[in-house]
C-alpha cells in the first residue's frame, strides 16, 4: 500500500532534523496548524524526498540560502542540525556561511555563524548528556 | 616563490567559471575596476581557494543563495556555468532552484530556472560549433 | 470519485489566472516540469482552494506581497491580470501598489505600477480585438 | 474649517490601530520625532484616509506585505491586531500569512505566524480583563 | 505667502535631479498620478527639504541604499545623475558602490556599476551635445 | 616596511569603530575566526582604508545600506557608533534613516532608529562614567 505524503513527509523530516523539526510542526498546531501539513506534506514529503539531489548538497544549498536570506534564524538553527545530522561537518556549514559573505554580505554571514554557535553548544551539551 | 592572491584568484577563477568569469572582471575596467581586483583576489583568490568545501558544494550553495535573493541574474547565469563546470549535472541545478521554493518562494524559483533554460542553451550551442 | 489535486488546482488556475497561468506552467515543460507541476498542486490545488479567504482578498494580498518584494515583476504581471480577473478594479491594484510605498518604499511601488500598466494596457487590446 | 493632516491621520490611526498605533508614534518622541509625525501625516492622513480601498483590504495587503518581507515583526504586530480592528478574522489572517508561504517561502510565513500568536493571546488577556 | 508642499518639492526635486525626476512623476499621470504627488510632496517637499543633511550626504545615502536593496535599477539611475548634480564626482559614486559589496555582496555592487556606466556615458553625450 | 592588510585594516577599524569592532572579530575567534580575519583585511584594510570617499561619506553610506537592509542590527550598531566617532552628529544619523523611509519604507526606518537609541544612550552612559 501506498505511503501517503503526509508520512512520507514525517519520515524524511525526521531523517534530516529529527526531533526539532516535529517540534516546529508540533508548534503550529495552535495557530496554524495546516502550515505544519503543508511543511510536512509538500517541504518533505514531495521535495526532500525527491532523488536527484543527495541530502548533504540539500543541506548544504539551505543553509546558504538562509544565510544569505539574513532574516531567517529559527529555520537557520533546525537546518544547521540538520545539515550535522546528514554528514556535513561544522567546518563545512561556517565555511558556507564565509562564502555566503561575498553574495549578500558581511552582516548575514555574521549572524548565521552567530546561529551556528548556539546549535553546535548545544549539540555538544546533549552529546554529553 | 609565492602566488599573488590575485594570480592564485584568476587560477581558480578560470578553473570554475572559465571565460565567462573574467570578462566579467575585465568588463569592469571602464567603469570600477577595483571592484573586479577585488572579486579576483577575495572572492576568488581568498575565499573559493580554500580547502574548507569542495568547489561542487561551493557552487550548489551559491546557486541556492543567488536563486533565493532573486535579484541576481547575471551572476546567477556565471554560476550555473561554474556549477556544471564543477560537476554538477543540469538536474543538480535545477533541484536548488526548485527547492528553494521553500525557502524563498515560487517566483524566486521561476526566475532561476528561467536562467538556467538559457545557461543551457548557450552550453548546448557551442558544444555543436 | 476525488478530483486529484493537479486537476483541481489547474482548475483554480484557470479561474484566476485564466490561459496566463497555465502558460507559465506549460512554459516549464522543457527545463523544471515538476516546478509548474507544484506550482499547480500546491499553489492552486492546496492554497488557492482553501475556502478560509475569498480570492479577491488572495489577490490583493498577492499583489501586495509581490508590490513589496520588488523583484517579481513576470508573476506580479500574472496577479494583476488575476485580481482583475477576480474581480478587483484597476483603482484597487494600483491603490494596493501605492500603499505599499509606506512598506516597502517608492521604487517597490514605482516598479509595480510600470507592472501594472503593461497588464491593464494588454488586457484593453484584447478586449477591443 | 479644514482638518489638518495630522489631526485626520490621527482619527485614522485610531480607527485602524486602536493604542498600539499612537504608542508607536509617541514612542519615537525622544529619537526621532518627525519619523512620528510623518507616519500620523503621510502614512494615516494621506494614504490609508483614501477611498479607493476599504480598510479590512488595506490590512490584508498590510499583513501579506510584513509577512513577505519576513523583517518587519513589531509592525506586523500592530498590523495584525488592525486586522482585527477593522473586521477580518483570526482565520483569515493566518490564511494570509499561510498563502505567502508561495511567495516568500516558509521561513516568513512561520515567522509572521509566530507573531499572530502572540497578538492573539494578547487580545484575549485583554478581553478577559 | 507661504509655498505649497507640491510648489516645495518640485523645486527641490529639480535642484536635484533635474528634468528626470519630473519625468518620473510626469511618467506617472495615465496609471497613478498620486503616487507622483506624493514623491513630490513628502519625497522632496518633506524629506529632501529638511536641513539637517546636505545634499551631497543624502545623495550618498541614497546611492548606497539603491545599491544595496539590489532591485531599483531606474531609481539608482535617477539618483546617480542626481548625486553628480549636488555635486558628488563619478569616483565617489563608484566608491560608495563598492563599499556596498561588503553589506549587500558583490552582486549588487556590479549591477549598481553597470547602471553607473549608463548613466556616466549619457551625461558624457549630453556634455557634448 | 610595508604593513600587512591586517595590521592596516586593525588600525583603520580602530579609527572608526573603537572597541567595538575589535571586539566583533574577537568574538569569531571560536567559531569562525577567519571571517573576522576578512573583515580586517578586506573589509578595513582594503575598503574603508581608500582614498576615494571620506570616512563620514562613508559611515552615512554604512548607515544608510543597514538601515535599508532592515535586517542587519548589530552591525547597524556598531555603524552608528562608527558614525559619531567619525565626525557624524546624532542628527545627521537619525536624518539618514529618515531618509530611508522613502526607499525602504517605514518598518525598516522604525527599526533603524529603535537601534540609534540604544546605542546614543549608551554613548552617554560612558561619557557620565
Amino acid at each position: 500500500m501506498q505511503q501517503s505524503r503526509y508520512e512520507k513527509g514525517l519520515t524524511k523530516l525526521a531523517e534530516i532534523d529529527g526531533e526539532a523539526g516535529e517540534k516546529v510542526v508540533n508548534g503550529l498546531a495552535d495557530i496554524c496548524p495546516d502550515l505544519g501539513r503543508y511543511i510536512v506534506e509538500f517541504g518533505f514529503g514531495d521535495i526532500y524526498s525527491r532523488p536527484q539531489l543527495n541530502l548533504k548538497s540539500r543541506e548544504i544549498a539551505t543553509v546558504a540560502a538562509l544565510t544569505a536570506m539574513g532574516h531567517c534564524e529559527p529555520q537557520l538553527a533546525v537546518h544547521i542540525q540538520g545539515a550535522l545530522n546528514v554528514g556535513c561537518s561544522r567546518e563545512e556549514i561556517t565555511e558556507v556561511m564565509l562564502q555566503m559573505a561575498l553574495y549578500a554580505g558581511f552582516p548575514a554571514a555574521l549572524k548565521a555563524v552567530a546561529v551556528a554557535r548556539g546549535v553546535f553548544a548545544q549539540a555538544e551539551r546533549e552529546a554529553h548528556a
